[in-house]
């Protein structure tokens, strides 16, 4: 009689065939509005058996690549620095098999701690963001890690140009002034991006890509902390990932899933097919 | 004093008089994942009075119309085959006492009963599905009689050609090999909807309509088992409705609304409208 | 040690000072479907900390503007009447000393308050009027004061042609008929806002700016009382808002969340940005 | 084929054979906090269906007694006093054809419509009334007619000493004093009731009851506009009923079901089955 | 790298080890009200993670014994014999290797499945079953296979008198009448708990426990189909499972948490803590 | 005109009049489970205006006592370290002029605070701690600082035979072991706290009160964190708060209300009535 292992939905593969690895950081203390985004990780994973592993968008199957789903992190609540380093680890020792980390949040802050091991492998560095919020804070309320600064923090690792910042329409003044000097911001939609991947297929450069899925408008994706009006739909930011999948991608993440601000299910299930179309273009 | 009848909104027509007769199949015993179909037809019917019985969309009012709503069957939960043949009967006696039979589920396995009833009238009867599933399994975990398999189940009755469905963004990589072969599948949209439409009026065949209403997009309409984001527009689908309604549908229904999943009504009220504005397309 | 002090996030402006004063209306009474627009205005007040005070849209910041929050009004349940006096007062006050007002509902009757003190003051007044209900109805089960008739109640007070209808998608077949003979109804978007515009900015009109935000479509503004399908996005709503704020408006509100419908809390993060983007657009 | 008549499971005698009358009265316009009482009369009906005609405690079945329901009246919302002029007119209408007078609510405000139509047929009418609340104020931010000050209203019908209150747990201090001279309050609890019973039994006067399920602890009925911590249980307020059956009552209600707020549906189950519980027992 | 292993807490022993082996039957096709029981073994398991292994009740603690979680079967949904099936076959398996079926359900027929594999190995089996409704029927709608009949068709198999229920407070006339004639039925309580278990201990018969959790009061547990006011409390649960522990239990189970009908949590918190106490008392 | 100020009902005293200052701490960053309880304190502020000022069971009125509200400090999420500084220093400042500081949580970890500032001028101090759970771990997951070794901490701050905790039902056995050595622990209720009560009163020791909502059960207060079934009535937790008034009680704390998670409100309420009924007891 076997154990009761639990997966997203057709990552099943043996961990030496596996070229991406998928683990959960179900981490969000630092959020500041709406808590829940911990619960986001093991949600996907248990909701995506609502979920068919075929892609008619694709037009392939996640029974034919080979993604292996090693659960959810045991972070500590409280210790965003502890936090971070557990994930760096974990990523660091994917990546050092020659896996792709994929890390599916909690909150957006946990990209620090995967983006801090693909950049000690891949120091040339690209980031593509796509999210409502600019995350480009110096600090909030006192504190230097925390979501609303986490792509700040990515800038102070990669240096000036090599963030590239989609669907931004949510941030401070300060953070707008902020981005005309140091990013390559997008405001309200994936326009550039097409140019932007020609440009960095060209020069081959490696790239990690974060999705914080609230640049998705909430009337499809309600359930995130801080939902903000005016976002792109599902098909477009389908297509968006269909373009960056061009790319060398050595590593992404998908992150502020708050599973129980959308009771309906809507946004879990949305999340989980993300997942699923992300897995099936990222995968070389 | 009077007894408390309950109609979908304007449909108080005496039976003799009536040209549709609505009726609600309360079932949803083959859902696989998030059960509450069974709940669709009573609270359309309920809802339907924070709807206004005229259409701007159609400048047409429902007091001008005749429609006799009968209510719900009460169906017999945990066994598929005595819940359809009650359906079959009911939609058999209507088509005889030559009304339209207009059908709210419930699941999507209840479209089953009402084309049963209605091909045996209509032999050369075509189909239009509007849905984000393909429902072309051939049986779901040993069932032949399940949501998943409705379609296909219509087919074995049909023959080739005569299914043709639109939205679907959903299913089994088998199922979409056999959509190749044996139905008239059109993906995502209602792109071919018009052409369709012409063709048949041509042909001036009898036509079965069944919207699973979660073709609709999950921003809309999150309040059903499944939600498929990448869905149509409100929009969309009141023009898909008006297409087809230049044929001579015979037979309809709507389904898979399940109404406790969105709590704030907003799916229900939808469901409610698209009630409001086929009955008074598809009356003739 | 200072007493907890709440207002719309940026709007703590020394009375004096203020250009826009914002009160809330918390009153329901009249509602016929779903009530609880009386927590609306608490709602935006509270769920405003959730929000930036910079606009992206429109690179300005209630930091920079001078607006005074003088909470909710306490209105008595159950009399319309006695709610419309006291709110018709408040708003008269606000006029006197100059500035604008602008109210947060509440149900839509609300507006024949404030619009009762504005036309006092500027009896040539206008009404820009966003909805997806007519609102026209001469009573509603023998009531005159009452959501469904406050619009017909306002044109009594302008006279015929002063009432710009925008989004209309509902009501009774008698109400689109009274719009045809007295308002200036533009049915299901903002066609025609922009000639409008255009012409009472030549004409230098003034005008009150009366904003149902059951206009928006209900996939993202599920949280109120009567959701009709088919509405304008966000963006749609933002840009009208835009293209009006080049008018004369003499006063303004924003009215029919009805926050506890969406739990979500999408609804109540995306009236706070209208209100934000409002005050940003009408502040002269 | 026969129209859809919904009754309150049990509830389809003949009018004409029928010895209870169960009425809606589907109004919460008075309500001051949160609102949904209105929904409570068809909810009730609507989800009597998840209960049993059997009663395990008195042993008796709906199939035994004759009760017919009317369905809801169709109320003014915004104006309480036409509101209670239809209750009256229909409680008046049962009491002449010799048959009681059962109301279903609504807020508590409406008891005041049957009682008057109750009193008018037996002036020395007695009123037994189990609450959380005194509802005793003489007014409300200005209003007479308020849920607030129902029982305050009846008692200028009924003069002093013909009410008896029990579970009175909240009130303004000055409601606990006028209980002190005109009414017979008991605070907290049933204590008090089986003496009360047999003298009134003694007595053979004609009793109102009404019961305001916020009685009922929150713990069991949270599904209420305004719970009260630290109420009595379903098997207290079930024994209270049992006893007041004894004597000659001749009109009841049950009201303050807001099922809305208690989306789990357990209140509205509890409320399904104190009404079975007091049609079993009070009919005679 | 290892993959993601998802037990009820504490539950990790090998197999081999495991004195109890608990297992879940994600089922409920027959559920003729509110369906969602499906749901309940995945939470139970899901949510335990809130829970301690240490009961300070017992002074016992999961770590101390050993449990096998062998996760949820995949069920057919829409055929109950089928299901049924699967179950008695996983039962059978775990009697057959010597160790005691602990099944989570689900709908309260899964019991049927259990005890039919029970039975096959002790033929002389007395039940006790804990429940609000008889579970009596001999047919729902016309299906022997139902919720509603389960313990009559359990009964079909022990016997006369081999059935004692406990807590009984709902089901119809014909239920009752059954009951006194076959069953050992307590209604409402756990009276005569006690002095059963002296009975049965003194007769050394094999028993199998089945808690139907809607037993406890719907005020603390309200997420199940079919809530009943008048429960007993969580501390006679717990004292009633001590009691029975005395006995030599052969097989047990836990059923009816519909996890989605009580959003707090507070209703799959219960049910995880009455697992986790009957693990920890009916472990030998 | 004047600002909006919100307090808790009827503590709109003048600061140096006040006797009570009663302030929020919106924090749960170390929650492990179910965040929310950030919300407790503005949901219990906002929500009291549901409840009346008298209370019928200590025949006092907030009207008659002088209480001061300074809301809700600004804290840093993702620093348990820096919030706790920020509330020792507000409470150390109302300490210092004289008066008793009455704080509103946020997650437990919010008493450490209080209690530094408190034991700071009573050396002495003892604390009588209500809770479901014993909060004595010496780390969670590592961090020192968690909501789950609170009382732990506060330990090491008054030493042995100080901390008095009563309706424990939840630790780890490590942690029941520690309260034998060092703490006076009475498990599941509130027996002992008589007795307990009359040797405090009799040695005239300060006594700080900190109240965890959660050892209330969660039949009335779900909307908690943890919730743990086995809990004490509000009755019974409202005698022990009318007991300890007795002593010298120096500061007090009511903290773990999570509101998003009872969406009746009825937690919210029950909580609202423990503030005002602790605020009326604690008042001298």
């Amino acid at each position: 009689m076997n154990r009761n292992v639990e997966t997203f939905i057709g990552c099943d593969s043996a961990y030496e065939d596996a070229g991406i690895v998928l683990f959960g950081a179900p981490f969000d203390s630092t959020t500041s509005f709406r808590p829940g985004a911990r619960f986001g990780s093991a949600a996907i994973r248990h909701e995506s058996f609502g979920l068919e592993t075929y892609s008619p968008y694709q037009d392939r199957d996640l029974a034919d690549i080979s993604v292996f789903d090693c659960g959810d992190l045991e972070l500590c609540f409280g210790s965003a620095e502890a936090a971070l380093k557990d994930i760096e680890e974990k990523a660091g020792e994917i990546l050092q098999d020659g896996k792709m980390p994929f890390l599916v949040g909690g909150e957006h802050l946990v990209t620090l701690g995967a983006v801090r091991a693909v950049i000690e492998k891949y120091p040339d560095l690209h980031i593509i963001h796509f999210d409502a919020h600019a995350d480009l804070r110096d600090d909030y309320l006192g504190a230097k890690l925390s979501h609303a600064c986490v792509i700040r923090r990515c800038q102070e690792l990669t240096g000036d140009g090599r963030i590239h910042q989609f669907c931004i329409r949510s941030g401070e003044k300060a953070e707008f002034e902020f981005a005309k000097a140091h990013t390559d911001m997008h405001k309200f939609s994936f326009e550039g991006l097409e140019d932007l991947t020609e440009k960095l297929a060209r020069e081959q450069v490696p790239v990690y890509l974060t999705v914080d899925l609230d640049c998705l408008d909430p009337a499809l994706f309600c359930g995130t902390g801080t939902p903000e009006a005016g976002g792109v739909s599902f098909t477009e930011l389908l297509n968006a990932i269909l373009t960056v999948s061009k790319l060398n991608i050595v590593g992404a993440d998908v992150n502020e899933l708050a599973p129980m601000l959308d009771a309906s299910g809507a946004s879990t299930a949305a999340a989980c097919k993300i997942v699923r179309e992300m897995l099936l273009a990222l995968y070389q």
